[in-house]
């Protein structure tokens, strides 16, 4: 069992029309003028963000608007915020949406109350001393952001996909409204659930000092998260699977699914960073796409871990040897994964990298993570590019 | 499903020796002058306090000590610690120990931080607008109340026992080193165990909209106790099981365990206050005394959650009505604190109450809950009486 740090300081207010409190939450946090930033055309289609800015400007609260983040959010869309609020002197981000438009203004923040380029923090040169406080309506349950320390930004030159992570960024406040949800396309809620359940299994799978506490509360969300994510593939309007779901994703990246443990290991996260750096492929389905090959990699080197699960999340019979049981659990991720229509390899998600490719993904992976990373198997360069030809 | 807020801003600091960044973290929240406010003498014969007060020299930060928090702890010790604070214009307290130092520590604050009685919070006449930061070093696992809302002080005149809960009071962060409770008599780890498991068994055991994840987290969290408390009976020195108990305490009554509920029952609390009042037994110890008695009043009225409970964290065989489910996990709640050594009645508690006393307690219960009360089964006055009547 390791020491840990536990820090979530984000105010969850969560329930149906729990949008209409924001104004209230950003006065509460001290928010005087703000940038509302957004992704694509569907929070301005669905009602949402007018609703916002009339709440907004009902309390008398002043802002302004930048659209445009998007998935895998580009940096290049940071720099503009970072000068908007400069010009505009903003002191409070409201990210309207899901992950993209959470991750970018966590680095608008960054930008505007540090010196220099924000790009050092996501490229290991610096460390930030500060941000700019934040608030989230979530639209989509899937990366955590909205409660996480983490931001993942892709540069475009030379299509690079970094993540940086500090409590500094962590939400003021998380405004949590399950029907916010209940449009998204069946391909996007499917992909929310893989990568929720993606962030728990990365802090699973370590060969380094758990705690069964949080073992007993990562397995069981991941069974609720397994169960709603088949409940809301037949029935996507179902309030209480999408209010499941949504929360499990606050939970899955908050740190609470990791407590006591070495840090988790992360490089199905990583392998697929390289994937969406290079396809723009959506987040969950990349990371579907390689679990498997990567599962099947390591999972000697983390036996008992594989079998656990296997066993309490799977739900697979305790018989046969060790390696059986933990094979059996990782075919039935597969199988789930399927059964929402995920995919289980590169094929399946529609990209055919070139072998030039694959090794350039593997070696930028390396260099992303520092030479060889992992605690369930450490992988060098070489294991990377074998996992990556494993999904194809 | 009910609507909720989560906010569990404490910063939480796990492991061991962790107790040396207490003067970083007071600097960080912007402390300058501290009251360390603790319990018995056990703190200072361990050499905690002097290691406490050491640091804080080192840092250059100026404090002063109050002593004497006792179980159940006592209103007349909050407004010296008042005066204390006001005399030395203290800014920052520090409570070292377990429930009673932490509890009583609240109320300062907000006797500190706001005009008038302090009482009139506790007594249901305000609420507090204000309070002065906390922090916490923890040496009993088995209040929570170094995340929780909570604080619970007893008037010794009338013996009037009464808890105001408001997040002004969660500590800005709290040291949890599970070495600091492996000195702790073997009653008092049990007492703190059976505390914790109460924690999360009274939001559990509610008829108002449970959400699937929050029990999945609850039963992960009490099947963790379970088992580590029958550790610790034979191992006390087991730092392993001492941190699960520790951090399950946390978890348990930081508002985690009751997500999307309605808020809980909290009737075994309520009626063991009375008695924690009248006689000044062990709360743990108390509420192990009437659980028995108050679920057996309540089952029939609540039966899928005593029937799943008795599933999922009894671990009772799937076998006969749901009601006979539901009895065969009761008694083997009861056979478990029996085997740590708790009681299952007032008269294993060593308290014998006079049929006067024991209608002074629900009268003063049905008074303090503001007549009836309950979630799993509403209680008045007269079942209140009869689940007294029940635990002799």
């Amino acid at each position: 069992m390791f020491d840990f740090k536990y820090f979530t300081p984000t105010k969850v207010i969560f329930g149906k029309n729990t949008e209409s409190m924001v104004a209230e939450l950003i006065k509460e946090f001290g928010g005087t003028k703000i940038l509302i930033h957004y992704g694509g055309g569907s929070v301005v289609r669905s009602g949402l963000l007018k609703r916002v800015t009339d709440t907004l400007e009902e309390a008398g609260i002043s802002y302004v608007t930048l659209g445009g983040a998007v998935p895998n959010p580009h940096l290049s869309l940071v720099y503009e915020g970072i000068e908007l609020c400069k010009k505009e002197k903003v002191d409070f981000l409201l990210a309207v949406g899901g992950g993209s438009a959470i991750d970018s203004a966590k680095a608008i923040g960054y930008g505007l109350a540090n010196e220099g380029d924000v790009w050092d923090f996501y490229d290991y040169k610096r460390t930030a001393t500060e941000s700019i406080p934040l608030g989230v309506i979530l639209t989509i349950a899937a990366t955590g952001s909205e409660m996480s320390d983490s931001s993942v930004i892709t540069k475009e030159e030379g299509l690079v996909k970094r993540g940086y992570n500090s409590d500094l960024s962590r939400p003021k406040f998380a405004i949590l409204n399950p029907e916010l949800t209940m449009t998204l396309p069946d391909y996007q809620t499917a992909c929310g659930c893989t990568d929720i359940m993606m962030h728990t299994m990365e802090r699973y799978f370590t060969n380094g000092g758990n705690m069964e506490i949080t073992d007993s509360l990562a397995e069981g969300l991941l069974r609720t998260v397994k169960k709603n994510a088949l409940i809301l593939k037949d029935d996507p309007k179902n309030y209480d699977a999408r209010a499941e779901v949504m929360w499990a994703g606050s939970l899955s990246h908050n740190g609470l699914t990791g407590c006591g443990n070495d840090g988790g290991d992360w490089m199905t996260h990583k392998l697929e960073h390289e994937l969406g750096g290079l396809y723009d492929v959506a987040h969950g389905a990349g990371l579907a796409a390689i679990w498997g090959s990567w599962a099947r990699y390591v999972y000697k080197n983390c036996l008992p871990r594989f079998k656990k699960f296997a066993l309490n999340v799977m739900e697979v019979e305790d018989r046969g040897t060790d390696e059986e049981i933990a094979l059996c659990g990782i075919e039935a991720m597969e199988d789930f994964f399927r059964s929402i229509n995920m995919p289980t390899n590169l094929k399946e998600l529609g990209v055919k990298p070139t072998e030039e490719e694959l090794a350039l993904m593997a070696k930028k992976c390396a260099i992303g993570v520092g030479g060889a990373k992992g605690s369930a198997r450490v992988l060098n360069e070489e294991a990377m590019l074998a996992i990556y030809r494993a999904s194809m």
